[in-house]
């Protein structure tokens, strides 16, 4: 499996710095984001370093699937009936971390608006 | 495959309503959204009605790696180095159309906030 040594998110997987972790398992990682942007904001990370959307191939297809159907049992497991799902992909896309992770957030009180 | 007869998204699948198509195949349609958040807004909407995340099983993995899949190349096909995947699930998460759908947003001149 492709890891990168320097990469934040990689460190968080291999537990080399610490994460407020909220599930794992053989694909992925689950943590609460250091900075949220809303009551409830996890971080979901596929386990090998992949660099973003751009860079996922067939042999992606079984994590892929895993990933959006991990989506709602979380959420459930966070108590919430509604979430929002961000993937932001390259710098123009608001990338920060080169390493693929997908949003989760809910939580509002109110519906949020598409932004 | 279902279909749900009053949803608006499986009329545009139908060819019963007209949107902008920018890319249509066995699994999903894709066209532009009417009114756009950003200067690209692609909505990705299966073919199948599958009311949201909550609703997807074992059956929709090949839909849903196909769905990650497909976004780069669509980003690709309009112009875009980046871009923003938004998904919302349940009211309480912003979904509007109880029709799954993926936003692709993009073509910003700056990168856009998290929110």
């Amino acid at each position: 499996m492709n890891t990168e040594p320097t990469c934040l998110f990689c460190k968080i997987v291999a537990g080399q710095i610490p994460a407020d972790l909220v599930h794992t398992d053989e694909h992925v990682v689950v943590f609460k984001d250091i900075n949220p942007k809303a009551p409830i904001h996890l971080l979901v990370v596929p386990r090998e370093h992949i660099e973003n959307l751009f860079t996922i191939e067939n042999q992606h297809d079984q994590l892929m699937a895993h990933l959006m159907k991990l989506l709602p049992i979380l959420a459930k497991k966070m108590g919430l009936d509604g979430f929002r799902t961000i993937i932001n992909t390259g710098k123009s896309g608001g990338q920060e971390v080169f390493h693929l992770h997908v949003h989760l957030l809910g939580g509002w009180n109110t519906s949020p608006q598409l932004f």
